[in-house]
């Protein structure tokens, strides 16, 4: 008998090369399929949802694997757990039908991505935003994201690597908004302003959305206009877009199916 | 001329030694006495408010040392941050009187302490927090932190390498709660239930606030009785007290003078 496992699973992503396997180079595939195969006893390969890049991080990604091990569900998850290193962990295991495959049956992905917007930068958030030093414009940014949701050519936006066979996406959210930091810890009763920005797609193409977040920058700093994203996304040329914005500011938050 | 500057510095205390500068071993005052002495071509002591202890880590750590260079204050926090790795970042330069003394200027400390109560641990506060994976009785927690709160000998709650001559201390506040982290980042709709332990006072013997937290944590377990705080006090002996809490979740909040 064979099972499939379905996992939901948070990362700090700063110490890996991404997702996806790779020699010699610690990754987040690589090191979920070590783990794996080691409960197992055999080699074991993880299908993950979302191929995040180096330094992305998530709350929400979601793998899966087939074995022949039948465990209780809980046991999967403190099995794993007990093994992996501190900077991955294991939210949730739940037994899936054997068609179930994390990215193909993905219906929707959910990124957030986070600017500190602060004179001084913050040592506890140096891994997990983009800390932009002069103010930015956030009207303007909103201003410009209308732009980019819907059913789009978004050839501008895309990495020259990048394989996908289609550069039309459908943007179905694009939401800027000011995040309250005033009562979390390492924050001092006035907080920290961060501008969040939420991207939902049922799939994106590569370096998509930190190919957006550092043009809505440009917007924000008043470099471009936000009716020049319009014309940017009618040239269908990564060169007339903004340079990519960092990868420890992107978050995987979601995986709907 | 000799002038006198005061610095307000945040800093992530992970990849440090603690505070006071040790031979070969990376501390935040032989990286602060190393980028200072650079800058000013001088070899330069810098005093700090407050000792911290490896893997803590500070939002209002007070420094000042001595310089015979007049920069605008502005200037001295560009220069130094420009030099200083990531994790440590001055937020505020202040020209202050000569006799002024971080240490022993100091009227009150702040300390806060973070523990995440939750079945599963957070890769992103794995450095900030400790991690309790069993509920805690916080009503519990709460009516024995009344028993230290006052003019008290400490000695039961002192590092044995301290070297403060009197264990008498007087702890103005031991406040525990619940922060709402619901809004942050990393962090999912329902929030993170982190509970929160600020310590104010003048000053604190060694390991105080670390071996108050680990006697707390069992008084919320259960396993010894909120009143039996008072009488851990009474034996003025470290043996009666609960194990210390890691460094990590500890953070110096604030420096009043």
């Amino acid at each position: 008998m064979l099972y499939n496992i379905k996992l939901t699973l948070e990362y700090d992503g700063t110490h890996y090369h991404g997702w996806q396997k790779q020699k010699n180079l610690p990754t987040i595939q690589g090191t979920l399929e070590r783990v794996i195969s080691g409960i197992v006893k055999e080699s074991t390969k993880v299908i993950g949802a979302s191929r995040t890049d180096a330094g992305v991080h998530a709350i929400g990604q979601i793998v899966n694997f087939k074995s022949k091990l039948k465990l209780p569900e809980s046991s999967w998850v403190k099995a794993i757990n007990s093994i992996l290193p501190d900077d991955i962990v294991v939210k949730q295991a739940e037994y899936v039908p054997l068609e179930f495959h994390a990215r193909y049956s993905a219906r929707k992905k959910v990124y957030q991505y986070m600017i500190l917007s602060t004179p001084s930068p913050s040592p506890f958030l140096r891994n997990y935003a983009w800390h932009i030093r002069h103010p930015l414009n956030m009207a303007s940014m909103i201003e410009a994201s209308r732009h980019l949701i819907g059913t789009k050519d978004f050839s501008s936006f895309r990495a020259s690597e990048c394989s996908a066979k289609s550069p039309v996406r459908t943007l179905d959210r694009l939401e800027i908004r000011m995040i309250d930091t005033s009562t979390f810890l390492f924050v001092k009763k006035e907080g920290l302003p961060i501008i969040s920005i939420t991207f939902e797609a049922q799939s994106f193409l590569q370096h998509m959305v930190r190919n957006i977040v550092g043009t809505l920058k440009e917007v924000g700093e008043g470099k471009i206009s936000p009716s020049h994203v319009e014309y940017i996304l009618e040239q269908r040329d990564r060169r007339h877009a903004g340079p990519i914005a960092p990868s420890r500011g992107l978050f995987l938050v979601e995986i709907r199916y």
